[in-house]
Formats: structure tokens, C-alpha cells, sequence
């Protein structure tokens, strides 16, 4: 046979993601959004077809879409390069030029809910509560628009409006860990858990009538769980829990009267048919690790977006009148070039960390024949977030490229239960940077790598920390880099979006309280530190974490003469959005750690 | 309702187009070049699934594609930005970095026939004599490579290789009217046409055994129809002709023995299968007005490549066993955001010329709410080619902005018989031209459109024709737009490929004998009559009209003092190989058009 040279670089990079997707009420068409041709747009498949169409031109990522219940328009949002002030747009389902809806400038719309009759369309902004949002009540026929919410107190958001508009729930987000919500009817503001000085979250709500509200919660828990709570009597109450799992969203077949329920269970995700009217559970069997998205048009059929860490997001459809006996692939989006069985699925570690708290991680082998000897220490972003099996094509490239990955789940990770997510709460660089520290240690003790062969990169919050252990622990770093982290807590404070600010004391810390901490937990008290080789890449349009905290870095490496590689995206906001960007940016990360690679031979 | 604005112009170039495609011998995978992404790649699907994956990443037009019969492999050959040096590599099926096999620089290689063990590459090249080109047969495995075929007096193309590989044919191209054909078996080459002093064409040929050739062509007829050769007895002999259609290609399935018969009826085209055990020919419905490929793998299932006026290119397949009762649409390509009942089938109007011959052409109607009374006239390129029902972006663009067009099949045209399409050759500029006037005249006088209304553009040889009438009638044009056309025919005689030089002469002339015809015939001697606005587009990489047609023109122009838009695409050849490339120039064209719409209110 022909000799083949393995799969360029590149082609991980060519992978497509899908982001979101809506399915039309009569099933005939699927919108979803996805970076097809390099950039994210809507596109449409007409089912039987699953060949798809483009709707939308603009290259950009979509929040949000959400077809009419007539399926005449369905509502779009989307921001601008990744500036996050998300605006909301009706289409037609063939596409064509858009309706502008609600684009008030420098500002975000977070859609809720759109009436049964399309007409009143249910949204949150920041256009005139800069700090605490508000909400609205948009007409859609006559363009006027009513107050129906104003916010305080923290970032206040709609959640879900009743089947026949009587009330609405809205959230509000004081932390990460701290998010309450409140059904809101007549004059009266109810909160759906009971009052409490303990932080909890409610993480999702599903109106089943006018008068019974699902909600998920982790009050007085420390897994989340679903929870009732009856309009009428004002009662709350426990419906059901999963032992050792998270209870994440839930989805409801109006028709059939069944709840579905999406779960974590450490790395992975479960998903669960809850009948109502016999309160049976099953467990269904999913074709992914992760799941996306879940929506359940009127027939009852599920379509699932989700993904594997080897295989990329795809739509999944199953459907009840027994077309098909299993799930079915409605896209079919692989690496190119590269077969699912040449990707590494990665191992779970777990280690004890300096408390002995234990701490699990995902470790990602690179195969035999090309093996390095290099181990990516990778902490995540968030940092209340975890890294999980879903498909990293960072990840499974670097792997293929001869270098090992290790991804740990440090301290205020999610899916560990609450209690371990709230440890990085006014704590970002003391216990999460030792779990790190200990992880790498733990890595070299085992065997798993060599004690000079360790390279850090994270991005978000996994930048911040990439800064912090390079500065900190040049000893464990042979090289670093850092992508769209800060670099100084207090300018970070200060330039973090109006909205979050309310939630920042909470989560960070008071630059006034807390200010020797924020001094100890900041990268640029280190940089004297920082002699190892260092890459810093920015988002010009980032609102999370503004160029400032990279320049200012920069700068004060460059003036103490040590040397640092910069790059300024002028189109990324936080995160890649344009997937020329995203190659570029990775093709220079590995050569960056190539000539580190090359230095040690 | 919402009320939605009509859909953006630019909407019409974001439909995609499929170029050509190859179906894998198990009929699993679909490999066809499309510009999904906006420029041309190879991509698959995976049967049942249509949800398309990209196999090749270097957005340039696919030539060839051809599967190994074991499946292992296609054949994929492509050129670099429409400069028509098509090079061939071999491309695993799922993708990944491909295998340069042919790939001379400068030279294009032109693909013939696999060998049924995938080891033997037959293909035509100009790497060793530009004129009249050679054919090879290369060794997969060792590299090796044979030179099998010497051309001369004329292009001499491989056509087909015997299923045995005891014999091939190939054509010498002596004009786009005069082709004839040879099988070469030992040391002979025996001509598959009888010896006749009278120009044909031998269309295309095919093996059904290693004795049996059928051959289209038109060998002492108008029309041309089926025939065959036999090796053995040397004998040519006509086999099937349908009345008042032009046969144009013919597909084998072996298994069954059938031809399928691909025929043109004026604008449309027609399909037939031929059962040759039988003899008993049956018409097949299609589900499109012009057949662009048509593949059919041992199942004898049909795979179909083909479009409408108001319909883009899509893939079909028609399965033997009955699965599908009718043509299955596998792609779905549609103009984004119109509808299909938004768009315009022509009309076919046809006028007697300055001697009487008829000419067809298709007039297309600007809908009355948004009609600007305006007629683009458009003389197609070629010449030797016919303006037919096929989907063009550009004209229901432009009918949707509220022009009218009218495309004439001038003289020269294709599809109306030999002795038409003959009479254009060594008279462009006399005999199509005055059909062209004669054509304004006849929309003129049927109150088609106003004197002082008449746009003309055109590409190619229509940009040709374009810029000679701007200069010889500048009565009827109020303004020109030529893309890629050729200004002055002697500098076009000599910049002209090396291969196409043998055929210049039958299809235009010599420089020295026709001379006065020549300058006559050259939009260059009219310039001082060039008086209307004109718009002149020309791609710097084009191989047939090389760019100095264009700045001779231009240069000479502004010499005069006559002003004249001029756009040189320094990524193009010879056509649009780039969408962002094609909107920009029409959206450019179709400002200079409005200009002229708004000039005369």
C-alpha cells in the first residue's frame, strides 16, 4: 500500500464544534450553530436530510436560539467577536436578512422565555441596571417593551417564565456557590428554597404547571439534587436524588408528563427519564460523555448534543416511535485525517494533596513511538469549572504531537460537591496553586515524569495559575504559558464587568480587606521570579479580563530585562471564536514548547 | 407577523456549488469538492449519515477525484488558484496529508484511469512537451514511470484504458469542432472514426470489453449519437441516435450491462439507459434540468450531480433496490434565505438573425414589483458553449435587484448541431457579434426593454464580445462590464497556453494570414469609439487570457482620456475559484450597474 505521512497539525484544529441548537416545533428542521466553514454561524438541516445550509453570515458565535412555538422565526442572539453584549434577532427559519430585537449597544440580552403566541419575548440586560441587570417583557408586534424586573443586590436574571405568564423565576448569582431564586407573581417576590444564611445554588427551574415549579438545587446538601416547590402552598420539598452525582439540568416532556434529567458522576455525564405521574427513574444510555445540550420537542423525541474526549460535539437523535432503535447521528463532525482509535482517552488519577484533601485528575498518555517525555501541567479555568471527558482538541493534538497531559481537578472544581468547589473562594492562589504543586509532584514521584520535563499552560483562571506557579514555583516550570489570565487581582477587580462585581468580594476577595492576600495571590508580586521561559497570549476584546492585566506584565518583565513572548488577538474576546485565531495561536504554543523539547536533548 | 426585509444580496453567492465528486466502490463514503466553507475543498459524507466532513484543507478547486476499486485510496487531483496546473496526489479516505504523486511544477497532469489493483496511474501531462502533451503510465508502488503515449499535431489526451490494459484511446483535439480519436494496442493507432477528410468530434469513449469501444460523436452528422468500434474487426459502426437531441456522454454499469446515455434537448438535458444484452432504450425521470456527473458503482445504483435555473448543484442517488421510490436528494444546497418561488425560471425566446438563422436564448424577468426597466445583455462565454438551464447566482441576483437579462445562443453556441457551433470558428467578431445586435434589435422592437436601456456584460469570450460591442455599437450599450475577456486577439494568439497554440489557428486564425480579419475583429481597434462607461475585471493568475489583455486595453483607454474602472483579482485565474471573491466583484458590479439605473431618473 501507499505510505502515508501522519496527519497534519492543523487538521485537530479543523475539527468542528457545534455550541448550540434549537429544533422546530415540527421537527422538519434543526438550527444549530457551529464553525462549519471556520467561523461560527447558524446553519439548518431540513430532516430526513441532514445535509446542512448556512442561515446566518456574520461569523459569529450564537447564544442563543429558540424557534417560535409556530415555528414561523426563531429568536437569535449573538455578540460581537467575543464581547460577550449578546443581542437578540428573529429569522426565519430559511434564513434571509435578520430582524434586530433587542440590540441596545455595549450591552447584553440573555433571553428567557418567548410567549406561546410569539409575541412577548421574556429577557434580561444590563442596558440600564449596569451592576444588577433588569428584566423585560418585549412586544414583539408593537416594538413597546415593559420594566418587569428590576435588580439588586447581585446579578439578577430571569429564569423561566409559567406556561400562561402569571409569574416568572428569576436568580440571583451572589457567587459562583451562592446563586438563590425567586418566583415572581403579582407584588410578591417567594423564594423557592427556604431562608437560610447557608450558600446554595439553584441551578436550574422548570415551571410543570402555572403552579409547580422543578428546581435543582444543593440546599442543605452538598450535591445538588431536584426539588419541588408548589406555588400554591409555598412548600418545598425533596423529589429526588442520585447518590455520588450532581444533579445538573432538567428538561420536561410536557405531553408524556416525564422529566429527563441531566446528572454528573465524575468525569462523565448520566442522563435520567423521571416520570412524574409514577415517579419511576431510568437510566438511558447516552452515545457521549458529556452532554451539551438536551431539547424535547412536543413527540417526546430527545435530541442531544454532547461529545466524548475523543470524539467532538455532535447531535444525537432518539426517537420514541421506534424508527430507530438507538440514537442516531444527525452530524458526523471527527478529527480529519485522524482515526478515533489514534486519540488517547485520558486516564483518572487521583493524589492527596498537602491537606490530604484528594484531589482527581485526568491524565492524557502520549503514545509510545513518539513520546517526548514532556508533561503539560494543565490547570484549568473557571476555577469553578472541572476539565472532563469531553473533546480538547488542544489536547488530543499536543498528545498526538509526543507530549503527556495532566489535567488535575484542584480545589474549587465542580462535580466534587459544594463544599470542595467553595475552597477557592477568597482563596484563588494559596490551596488550589499547592494542589498544583503537589500534583506535579506527585507526577514526578510516580514516575510519570522527569522533575525538569515539566511545562505549565492554562487559560482564564489556568492562565492566572500558570503565572502564579511560574513565579512561585520556577523550580517545577520549565516553561510557561499563559493564555487570557490575569495577572494582577487588583486591576482585575477594578475592570471585570459592572455585572460581576457584585459577585467578586464573594469569590475573589475586597481589595480594601483583603489586600495583603490579593498582593500574595497576585502573579506580578513574583515576577523577579519568572526567569523560565514564558508565553502570554490576550484577547484585545476580552470584557473578563481586559488586555490591561497582560500589558502590565509584559511590561514589567521587559523592564526587568526578562524576556516574554506577547501576542494581542485584535478580534477574541475571552476565548477563541475564530478558529484561524485558535490554529495560529496553538501552532505557535508548540513551537514555543518544541524548542523547549529540543533545549533538553 | 414579524415583518422580515428581502433577503441580502450576498445571499446568492453564499449558495454552494459541488464541482465534481467520486462514490467509494462499497458506497459508504461520498468524497466531492464543494465550497462550503466559501472556498473549494474535498469533502464526504458517510452514507446514511449526509452531514458532511472536510477531507482537504487548502481551498482550492478539485479537478479530479477517483477511488481506488478497493477503496483504499482516490485519487485527487487539484490546481493551485485557478492556474490550472492541476497536480495529483492520492488521499486516504478520511482525509489527512495527502500523497504527492504527479506533481510537475508548472505543468498540469490530467488523469486518466487507475488500474483495477490500484498500482498503475494513467494520465496526460504537459511536463515534457508543452505543445501537444504526452501520456504516462505511472508505478504507485516503485515510483517508476513509463512514457506511453508521444502527442503531436494536436492536444493528445488519454481518454481510456482498456479494462485489461492491453489497449487505451486517446483524442487529439484539433479544434473545439474537430476531435478525433485513436486506440493504441501494440505498436498500432487505429483511428476509432473512419479516415475522412470532414472535421467531427469524438465526444467520449468507453470500454465494455477489451474489444468492444462505444464512442460518441458526430462522424457525418449534425447531432452526435451513439456508436461503437470493434477492435477485433476494426469496425466502426453507429449504434443509437435520438432525433433532435445532442448525445453527450455515456456511463457503463458492467454488471448489468447497460449504458447510461446523457443527451442534451436545447436548454435542458436528458437521461437514458440503454440495456445493451436488449437493445431497448428507456428515458429516466431526473430531478434536474442539466447533468453535471454521473457515477454508477458496481450496485448499478445511479449517483447524479446536477442543478436547475433555480436550483443549485446537489448530489442525488437513485438506488436499484428500491429503497427510495424516487431521486434522494444526498446535498441540500439551496440560496440562502429565498425561496425557490422567489427566483426565475427563463423564458426561451427565440429571433431570426441578420440571415435569417434562428437564435435561441433564455430571457429572464425581472418581478414586476421591483423591475428597474433595465436589461443586462449577456453574451455567454466559450464560445462554443450555450447559456442553459443551470443555476446561476449572478443572474437571479441581478433579476432579483429588478433587472431583466437576456442570454442569446449565438452562433458558435453548443447543443444546436455541428454545423451552428462551426460558425463561430475563425469568425468571432463578425457573424455572433451582428446576432448579438440583431438580438438587442428583436428586444427593442418586441418592447422587451427601451432603446437607451441595455446593459452588456459578459465573461471570457463574452467579456470579449462585451468590450466589442461597447466599441462597434455603442449605440445600444449604455454601459459594459468584461470579465476575463480577451481585448486583443493577436496578443491573445500569443499568450495563449503552449498546448492550445495547434487549435488556434481552426478557431480563430494566424496572425499573418488573417490579419485584417484579426484587427477587425479586435475590441482594441474600436477604443476611440469606447465612449460608455465600462468596467473591466481580470484575474492576474489567468493561463488563457493572460492579464496583459486587460492593462493593453485599459492603458490605452486612459490614454485617450477615457475613463474606465478597471479590477485585477490577484488570486484568480480564469473564473472564480473564491466566493469572497466573486461577491466582492458582482457587489462591485452591481454598484456601476445602479449608478446607470439611477442616471437615467
Amino acid at each position: 500500500m501507499l505510505s502515508f505521512s501522519r496527519s497534519d497539525v492543523e487538521q485537530f484544529y479543523q475539527t468542528n464544534e457545534i455550541e448550540t441548537f434549537a429544533v422546530r416545533p415540527d421537527e422538519a428542521q434543526i438550527i444549530f450553530s457551529t464553525n462549519l466553514s471556520g467561523k461560527f454561524d447558524l446553519w439548518a438541516m431540513d430532516l430526513p436530510n441532514h445535509f446542512p445550509y448556512r442561515l446566518t453570515f456574520n461569523g459569529q458565535s450564537v447564544q442563543t436560539a429558540h424557534f417560535d412555538k409556530q415555528g414561523r422565526f426563531a429568536i437569535v442572539g449573538y455578540d460581537h467577536d467575543g464581547d460577550e453584549n449578546t443581542a437578540l434577532y428573529a429569522m426565519r427559519p430559511q434564513g434571509g436578512t435578520l430582524l434586530p430585537l433587542r440590540t441596545h449597544k455595549d450591552a447584553f440580552h440573555s433571553f428567557a422565555f418567548l410567549s406561546e403566541d410569539g409575541e412577548r419575548l421574556y429577557y434580561s440586560s444590563n442596558k440600564e441596571n449596569a451592576q444588577f441587570l433588569n428584566g423585560y417583557c418585549y412586544y414583539l408586534q408593537s416594538g413597546e417593551e415593559e420594566l418587569i424586573l428590576e435588580g439588586n443586590e447581585a446579578m439578577t436574571i430571569i429564569e423561566a417564565v409559567g406556561p400562561e405568564e402569571s409569574s416568572f423565576v428569576y436568580s440571583k448569582a451572589l457567587s459562583n456557590t451562592y446563586q438563590t431564586a425567586y418566583v415572581h407573581k403579582g407584588h410578591e417576590d417567594i423564594p423557592l428554597t427556604p431562608q437560610t444564611e447557608e450558600e446554595h445554588v439553584v441551578s436550574d427551574v422548570m415551571y410543570v404547571s402555572d403552579e409547580e415549579i422543578y428546581l435543582i438545587t444543593n440546599y442543605q446538601s452538598d450535591y445538588s439534587y431536584l426539588a419541588k416547590f408548589n406555588l400554591q402552598t409555598k412548600e418545598f420539598s425533596e423529589v429526588l436524588r442520585l447518590e455520588h452525582e450532581e444533579l445538573m439540568r432538567v428538561k420536561f416532556d410536557r405531553e408524556r408528563h416525564i422529566l429527563y434529567l441531566i446528572a454528573s458522576r465524575g468525569v462523565v455525564d448520566c442522563l435520567y427519564q423521571y416520570d412524574l405521574t409514577h415517579s419511576r427513574l431510568v437510566q438511558l444510555d447516552i452515545p457521549v460523555d458529556q452532554i451539551t445540550q438536551l431539547e424535547i420537542p412536543e413527540s417526546g423525541n430527545l435530541y442531544l448534543l454532547g461529545m466524548s474526549a475523543t470524539k467532538p460535539s455532535n447531535l444525537y437523535r432518539y426517537q420514541l416511535d421506534g424508527h430507530y432503535a438507538a440514537w442516531e447521528e444527525l452530524t458526523h463532525n471527527r478529527v480529519p485525517g485522524v482515526d478515533e482509535l489514534e486519540m488517547v482517552d485520558p486516564e483518572v488519577i487521583r493524589y492527596p494533596s498537602f491537606d490530604g484533601l484528594e484531589i482527581e485528575g485526568l491524565y492524557f498518555k502520549a503514545n509510545e513511538e513518539n513520546d517526548n517525555q514532556h508533561l503539560i501541567f494543565w490547570p484549568h479555568g473557571g476555577p469553578q469549572w472541572a476539565e472532563r471527558k469531553s473533546f480538547r482538541a488542544l489536547f488530543q493534538f499536543l498528545v498526538y504531537r509526543g507530549y503527556s497531559i495532566f489535567a488535575p481537578n484542584f480545589r474549587g472544581s465542580t462535580h466534587y460537591g459544594l463544599a470542595f468547589t467553595k475552597m477557592v473562594e477568597r482563596d484563588w492562589g494559596e490551596g488550589p496553586r499547592l494542589d498544583c504543586v503537589e500534583g506535579m509532584e506527585w507526577m514526578i514521584e510516580k514516575g510519570y515524569v522527569e522533575r525538569d520535563k515539566i511545562l505549565v499552560m492554562g487559560g482564564s483562571f489556568g492562565g492566572y495559575m500558570t503565572l502564579l506557579l511560574a513565579g512561585r514555583h520556577p523550580e517545577y516550570v520549565k516553561a510557561a504559558v499563559d493564555i487570557f489570565g490575569p495577572s494582577n487581582l487588583f486591576t482585575f477587580l477594578e475592570s471585570v464587568p459592572e455585572y460581576w462585581k457584585p459577585l467578586m468580594k464573594r469569590w475573589l476577595g475586597d481589595p480594601e480587606e483583603d489586600r495583603e492576600r490579593l498582593v500574595a495571590d497576585s502573579p506580578l508580586t513574583y515576577i523577579d521570579k519568572m526567569t523560565k521561559p514564558l508565553f502570554i497570549i490576550q484577547g484585545a476584546n476580552d470584557p473578563r479580563v481586559v488586555q490591561k492585566e497582560s500589558d502590565q506584565i509584559v511590561t514589567a518583565l521587559r523592564e526587568k530585562g526578562i524576556e516574554v513572548e506577547y501576542l494581542v488577538l485584535e478580534d477574541e474576546g475571552h476565548g477563541f471564536s475564530k478558529k484561524e485565531n485558535e490554529i495560529e495561536v496553538y501552532r505557535q504554543v508548540l513551537q514555543f514548547f518544541d524548542q523547549m523539547v529540543l533545549s533538553s536533548k
